[in-house]
């Protein structure tokens, strides 16, 4: 077996809700903390793809994450480069970019294309059964990496493994199946069938031609975002309007469901997709009466139960097979055999119109972030921590005054005309109308207390006049 | 019968924790609405004794809640007096005190005793059934309320009905016993056994006479801490070396158990005292899946339950037969059927030191309220809201700065030697170690939100200098 260079190629765009309250559209799950690790799975997945046989990561993502995403990469000092999809695409568009790209710098890239929201715990397996796709994926084949099932799921979808393969548990692969009822799940699982996760190895140029050859459309108009791309401070921005032409559309649906080339490796890792809150608890650590606590809890005589909470104190008595979730401003409670309703239940709390079915209350943003910590009638007030040589944007609001209280660091002010410098347990103020900017010239972060005043507090009454982010 | 004029003595100073994390030694479950009247019970109580045949009420509550009693009743445009608790006591010593002080102002009252935690809903059994007991007690008995048991719940004390007295359910009362087990209980509703409600319609002088008799020492602690009663504001402020002599001990231990005087009215109207959670689920009004909802909720097949939220959204699905209580710093989830056992569950909050179990994010002062909104290492942010004509003692704290954003209304603040108005959508900084006062000169309520700084933030940096509240 050859040793090839492997480019990672991270499908970090998605924006799911079946994690909610904890993932939002704003921030999803990929890069939340979700385990005890101390690290979001998009990480956790960078680190996994860390060193040879891996080269340099490319990672896809919207280009509402491109901020949180940096700040991930640069924790962890990791390079790569960041693509920016302008709008959501399914995974097809995805894969076409990063085989592009890969191939415009390694012309003879293997890519392995990983979602960015699965645990794997077996790193070393996992490396291991990379390079192992990777070597047959050198020879023209598509590798899908198949799940050996624990259950007769009906939330995956399914491959047939067909003729072997050299290396251990590779063949070729004879059909995908969409996701199944129970009985023919049991079906399945009786002839070997595998789950399919979703990540696969190919290289650069077999994925292109059989995008060519079975979904040319999605293959031009990637390459013309690509050809397109503006490099914006560190981020590759496809062009919108050729991206937009890209149908929406998974891999599995545009090429693997209709190639000859695909094969499939039997994974010799542990995986979960973490696709609800009951796969959480199962995959997390769990204490000996089967709980997996996370953050300020009590919970006496209970069991088998996940209870996460962001801050407030969560207690619990008594209960069994539950799942509750509290975040500052939402909570959760379903049985674990519930868990995968709660998409659902988020559909219902959009229509409603309810905020927190899409944003968090702290904001990221690329300087920092910004969190509501009180509302009232004419009022609200926020908490706001701006990076060293963060810097918002010049701007002006035409309904309210604001007050800023520095309680650490230093702020530097634009007010119209003057710039000035404002340190910790100091104040000023911004009258209605005016043009301010905030930055930190510091060392340290800025946190600063807002309390905005006026008859309308909402994030849109905002003018834009200049901004280092290119939001203007 | 004659008709007698009938003396409300409400017992306001408990403290449970029964329904934490709602009710706090800070805030019992007395003073907080916990049905959708918009009142607390302590409220609905006072309006089922108002009017004829009922007169002025008497209060007897810990010193602690004395502003918000005197806010709740001032809300009703209820006068009555409020006896001030030096420190916490049985019901013994408030029967005793207001019995003494029922006497003081008509020489035969008849004393109606009531707990402040309780439900009823029909108003007018009540309110006859009281008559009726008061008839009875006018010729020198003293009556406990009755309830005709809806199930042998072991939570209650049982009374046994002894010879029939003139009035309709209406008997002499044969002995009291303690809470039984179930099957013990099963018995008495056998043997028409009724529980004991802990409310008692007696005279003044059979009551003191029977104390006389029974409880000497409480009579006498009881009699001095009247004697040496102050008026402090609206408030009758019990002796604190006297009133520190009587006994810790119930009314039904320290008489009721040995008099011969006591009869039993088996009441003709519905009652809860609302002892856990499940009770309240038990008595509020349900929806058709049989769910009681209080705030912002969102829950799918869910059924039985009690789901209730101050703030922040409060989702469910498919559970059943739970409780789920959010407040803005605390949750608790049980089963309904686990909800007796809340109390336990705060005893632990409290041997792990944690302030949620005694003290609400909210707290009651008598100008007003504030609530702690954000807490870093160096600093703090709090909601003040200072009544129209509130006050706060002038002070001065050693570690922090303060400042003041007013956002609603008029503040005027005392520096040092120097008195100025600040207007909404104004600001001034305190200075650490500056003298200050704030008070609300208008006519709405003043909203201000203060930001601290300084290397230490509690509440007990803070060096009273005057006070109009006397808390010097």
């Amino acid at each position: 077996m050859t040793q090839v260079s492997i480019t990672p190629l991270l499908m970090a765009g998605g924006a799911g809700t079946r994690l909610w309250p904890v993932s939002r559209d704003s921030m999803p799950k990929q890069f939340i903390q979700l385990l005890d690790d101390g690290l979001s799975t998009f990480q956790a997945t960078l680190l996994r793809v860390k060193g040879a046989p891996f080269g340099r990561p490319i990672v896809v993502t919207n280009q509402e994450f491109r901020f949180v995403v940096a700040e991930q990469m640069q924790a962890l000092d990791i390079a790569g480069d960041i693509v920016l999809e302008p709008e959501r695409r399914d995974s097809a568009a995805a894969v076409a970019v990063g085989a592009l790209l890969a191939q415009r710098q390694v012309p003879d890239a293997v890519v392995v294309a990983l979602a960015a929201d699965h645990v794997v715990k077996d790193v070393e397996a996992f490396r291991a059964d990379c390079a192992a796709a990777g070597a047959l994926a050198a020879t023209g084949l598509i590798m899908t990496l198949g799940i050996v099932p624990t259950e007769p799921s009906s939330a995956y979808g399914y491959v047939e493994p067909g003729e072997p393969l050299s290396g251990k548990g590779a063949s070729r692969l004879s059909r995908f199946v969409e996701k199944p009822d129970q009985a023919t799940a049991r079906g399945y699982l009786e002839r070997g069938f595998l789950w399919n996760s979703g990540n696969f190895v190919f290289s650069a140029e077999t994925m292109i031609d059989e995008l060519e050859r079975w979904a040319p459309e999605i293959l031009a108009g990637a390459g013309a975002a690509v050809d397109m791309a503006t490099s914006d401070l560190d981020f590759i921005r496809l062009d919108p309007s050729a991206f937009g032409t890209i149908p929406k559309t998974s891999i599995d649906y545009a090429v693997m469901e209709k190639t000859g080339q695909a094969g499939v490796l039997a994974a010799s890792f542990d995986w979960s997709d973490i696709g609800a809150w009951d796969s959480l608890h199962a995959v997390a650590v769990k204490d000996e009466a089967g709980n997996v606590l996370q953050g300020p809890i009590l919970a006496i005589d209970t069991t088998d139960s996940l209870l996460r909470s962001d801050d407030m104190l969560l207690t619990a008595i008594g209960v069994k097979d539950l799942v509750a979730i509290a975040t500052r401003d939402a909570i959760l409670i379903a049985p674990k055999s519930e868990a995968g309703r709660v998409k659902a239940l988020v559909e219902q709390l959009k229509a409603q119109g309810r905020p927190e079915a899409s944003e968090h209350l702290r904001m990221y943003r690329p300087w920092g972030w910004y969190q509501r910590i009180d509302l009232g009638a004419r009022f609200q007030v926020k908490r706001i921590n701006v990076k060293p040589g963060g810097k918002l944007s010049l701007q002006k609001h035409f309904h309210r005054s604001e007050h800023w209280i520095v309680v650490r660091g230093t702020a530097e002010v634009t007010l119209d005309d003057t710039v000035s410098h404002v340190h910790e347990n100091e104040s000023i103020y911004l009258p209605i109308g005016c043009k301010h900017r905030l930055a930190n010239p510091g060392k340290i972060d800025l946190e600063l207390i807002e309390v905005q005043v006026g008859s309308y507090t909402g994030e849109d009454d905002i003018v834009r006049l200049e901004d280092v982010y290119a939001r203007t």
